[in-house]
């Protein structure tokens, strides 16, 4: 059994999920968004995502952190961006003393979807499926839950099916910051 | 009279340097480099970052703290690295609650030499002469000096000069992580 602490960093919306797994069982424990005021600097931005990221740790006792692995495009100014948010949680984690783990995109959609190239919609659905949620999460709530899944189904040697998710339902969080 | 931490990021090296502004006179208290070892992997890497410039903070008590601006080239994956080194060094400073500032780097090489293009090089021998140091110091901490001397400068609109600064010596720090 292990409480996983998904994340999909970003320096606007920064997506969470929390869910335990136990064997080939998951449970949703909460998910939602960490939304950076864009109007404040930089250095307070970065700082609520660290602090935001610090709090869901200390709230949910997770035992492990993942988060996507980034290829960057061609976009040198949204790479350093994202790296500095990307930063930001993962010190997060490491400064409350949890192991990162990180996943590819691909391998994301691939462990819940079961096809690499899968678009956003369907990832989403099949987070709302495999979780028996009420409804879909946000898009980058959805996101990180995915991420905590394939963590949650690589340590089981798992292959990402609707049947091996528990049906119950948690709370839907989100920060405005 | 305003201690000033300056930072130099970067995914392997990360220079730093403190300096202590008083009107048009400058004094070097320290500066170093923080030495990433890459063996690792990279949660550790940036929280030796963040844990370093936190003890810098503590040790050195900045009331500002100076990063480079960074405008990146075409190379997104560089760029997604130095965002997790600067990420992690910001953080370190806003949750110490120091104020943080900017500088690009032509404004830098500006202020210290007089001149936006310059080289390295000259960048290494001109906080060499406005601090009085016995020898030139190492470049990243060399760099990190600079960024620190032209927020002194600019505190107190002052056109970079040798005649400005105090001669008096301070250490050479480095930390191996």
């Amino acid at each position: 059994m292990a409480i996983i602490l998904g994340i999909d960093p970003g320096s606007r919306l920064t997506g969470f999920g929390v869910i335990e797994s136990k064997g080939s069982q998951l449970r949703y424990i909460t998910s939602g968004c960490i939304r950076i005021d864009i109007s404040k600097d930089l250095a307070f931005r970065l700082k609520q995502i660290f602090e935001c990221v610090t709090q869901l740790i200390k709230d949910n006792n997770p035992e492990e952190f993942v988060i996507e692995q980034v290829f960057m495009g061609k976009n040198a100014d949204s790479a350093l961006k994202l790296g500095q948010a990307r930063g930001s949680a993962i010190v997060a984690a490491a400064t409350q003393g949890l192991p990162v783990f990180e996943y590819a995109a691909r391998a994301v959609k691939q462990a819940v979807t079961g096809k690499g190239s899968a678009e956003k919609e369907q990832v989403q659905h099949m987070v709302q499926i495999l979780l028996g949620l009420p409804g879909k999460p946000q898009a980058d709530a959805a996101d990180a839950l995915a991420i905590a899944i394939t963590h949650a189904y690589s340590n089981h040697n798992l292959v990402a099916k609707a049947g091996g998710a528990r049906q119950k339902r948690g709370r839907l969080q989100s920060f405005s910051v």
